[in-house]
């Protein structure tokens, strides 16, 4: 079971790179650790991803604006906010091999020193040996220099999250956009965090991209809210085709919260090698605008005028990572399925995305590239271009063998332009990727047919 | 006249502060070095210059794949493309007050030190005298440290551009995406230089955002490419409301050119402080394929089946900056506007952006709050939501303060639901930003009518 379910990772991880979804970074000069880039298909699925959470969260809502803040603040953002002093991992030094290690990770590791007096010893008993220095903390935070000194007066950080700037803009945003309680202040950026021991693929790596939201509501409402953003983001990925039975939401235990935090529930997601979380969802209290409110001496706080009453908002922060949403969202598609039977069967790999987070919406594709097919076929793909569909042409190969290279990719419609769409009855065939299903549709009808396809589109089981 | 225009750039930044486009990173700290933080209507306003620049550049063309890559890439990455070496300012340190300048800027400098025997020297001065060092090279770019260690093996940067990620995945975007000279591949992402002196607002940032495309051609069709990219991107700003007569070509003289590049023009545009640098076309040869082929060992060519012929492509390649754009979007459409006569004379404030590059396309505004208007004000809202306009609902006020409102921050189209819409013949207001004209339209009229209005608009003079 476990040889299969890291089989499947793999043939993920090559269809992503196969596919341009994914690939190593700086793969010519032989990759480097834990890094990605987007290929084509990957970067329109993580467009789609972010579009869809800022739709939900922002453009659909009165009580959400956006935020755009720089990732290099103010070295005291990351005093006051507490992540210089305590945003660290323990490690400890190898006195002989001079190599440093996670000290949480000894018990598992074997002495990574070649020389072979270590042979065979565990990293735990070789710290025990007096081989190893104690454990000290540090920090996760990526340390840089601006300005021409490098020296500590220079020192800045790129941020570790993209929740400060939002909390150090709450005054900004309330007295700009005249927003009151309860209300979130929604961003989508780039983190960086430097990892010991990042890993599994793009599900941590020391660059990612997160999507944040704090909502600021009266103390006394905060329970309220939290139940509220637990299941709307649950909801949240269902609604984006992510089967229900494969999401489950995990209350953590007292032990596990951050000592400011009443109440933490992560969104987790079945993967193949595993539950892992997916998303969390936090009640933070009052801490972060308390803690900014002490570090820099400014009053954050709102004045509800119809009361006479000021106070400091509580905030729920419903915090997602878009990369491993974006790869989520494919895991979940992924199916090999076998079809056709006899000397016919074979199995074709399909992704079944929504439509809204599949990377191409529709292909077009003229069956021969001749006969005023392929002049048609681009007449169709402008029509579908106007009503903002993400559209792809293709004119080479047998019609079987584009059809398969669609449903690898997901793409749920594809639009067939024949000898009867030119001199025929002017219809096309629309072949449906889930079901397989083509149907015949005028012309003129395909971009109402598809757009109601869309509407009603179902993850099939 | 000097007077008048920063007069002008400062009530254009105080606007971008008060209605929540662009906010001082790290306000409550005092700020922190040119670094800004959108704010709620600034980030809508980013975010559809990009989805403008991504529709034009990718979307809508099949030539034109788009690429994610990382901001942390190998070393190696910057040592092949030659900013390692290179990509520097020459700075002087002076021996007595340790201050640190770029020595370009000496003969404009007074000597920043203090004491009262350097009281009215120039900056230059102190150097002959031997009071500064010789110049040595600073790189610009911004180094941190990757994994626990903080020496020179693990030493990464910050990308100062977005361009060398797309040239190391050439290989990996031909094979997985099957393109073909002529191609571009085209990404939008952060990139950071250590400038010694940012400025100017946010359009001299050490933290940016880019928008670049590397366009892939046979070595003969570069001329033939380049001329096209320079139209089309000069074309792009006026398609989306830039007047055409605040911009420019300007090609570069030979000495401003790279060794490794034929031509470069920018496009300019006439800012309150001059002409500046909006974008550059330049054409970059075959440099980056060479040297990043050089570097890695890795052949990034395409062979040409038909011809059989291995070449390596020369690149056109356009790069623009998302905040620069933003910001000359906002600038271009900023007018302050004498209307009514009499004693009714006043001066409004307006943004005539392109319906497309506005943060708000419609206002819908109950023209009070009871009498059922509110609830068919959440109706019309809701309508225009579902066709992808970005609406704001405002109840509270004048209607003609809200219309105001809504002029400085350029929403295009204000729709009023008042006394007739609920019980008389079911008609709203239309009115229209720019000609302040006031339209009644049928409820079920207003969706159509406002995609034609957009479908139309035209700058006024």
């Amino acid at each position: 079971m476990a040889e299969q379910t890291s089989d499947l990772m793999d043939r993920i991880v090559s269809l992503c790179k196969r596919r341009g979804f994914v690939f190593q970074s700086s793969e010519i000069y032989g990759g480097f650790s834990s890094c990605y880039d987007y290929g084509p298909l990957g970067v329109e699925l993580k467009r789609n991803v972010k579009d869809a959470w800022w739709r939900a969260m922002v453009v659909q809502r009165d009580d959400v604006v956006g935020l755009d803040s720089a990732i290099i603040q103010h070295p005291e953002v990351w005093q006051s906010s507490g992540h210089l002093a305590g945003f660290a991992d323990m490690l400890v030094d190898c006195k002989t091999c001079k190599g440093r290690f996670r000290e949480d990770h000894l018990p598992d590791l074997d002495c990574p020193n070649k020389d072979k007096q270590f042979k065979g010893r565990k990293a735990a008993q070789c710290q025990q040996d007096g081989l190893m220095t104690d454990a000290r903390a540090f920090n996760l935070m990526f340390k840089t220099f601006a300005g021409p000194m490098e020296d500590t007066s220079s020192t800045v950080y790129l941020r570790p999250e993209t929740a400060q700037g939002i909390f150090t803009n709450f005054n900004n945003v309330v007295t700009s956009a005249r927003m009151a309680p309860p209300f979130g202040i929604a961003q989508i950026g780039k983190s960086f965090r430097n990892e010991i021991t990042p890993g599994n693929f793009v599900f941590r790596t020391r660059e990612f991209e997160q999507m944040e939201m704090e909502f600021f509501c009266p103390p006394e409402d905060d329970e309220k809210w939290y139940e509220y953003w637990c299941d709307a983001r649950f909801n949240w990925y269902v609604q984006n085709g992510v089967r229900k039975e494969n999401l489950r939401m995990r209350p953590h235990a007292s032990d596990e919260l951050a000592h400011y935090s009443s109440g933490c529930t992560d969104v987790e997601y079945l993967y193949p090698f595993g539950w892992g979380e997916l998303e969390g969802i936090a009640k933070r209290g009052s801490y972060d605008l308390d803690a900014h409110s002490k570090g820099s001496g400014k009053e954050l706080s709102y004045f509800d005028e119809a009361n006479k009453n000021r106070y400091v908002p509580h905030v729920v922060e419903p915090a997602a990572g878009c990369d491993r949403a974006a790869m989520t969202f494919l895991i979940d598609a992924y199916n090999e399925q076998e079809i056709g039977d006899g000397e016919k069967k074979e199995v074709r790999t399909v992704l079944h995305f929504h439509p809204r987070i599949a990377p191409i919406t529709v292909a077009v594709l003229p069956l021969v590239k001749k006969a005023g097919m392929p002049e048609r076929a681009r007449e169709m793909q402008n029509s579908l271009m106007e009503v903002g569909m993400r559209t792809f042409y293709d004119q080479k190969g047998a019609i079987g063998r584009r059809y398969r290279r669609m449903d690898e990719v997901g793409t749920p419609y594809c639009v067939t332009i024949d000898g009867d769409t030119v001199e025929g009855d002017g219809t096309v065939t629309v072949r449906d990727r889930d079901s397989m299903a083509q149907d015949r549709v005028a012309f003129d009808e395909v971009v109402p047919f598809l757009l109601q396809k869309q509407r009603e589109w179902k993850r099939p089981e």
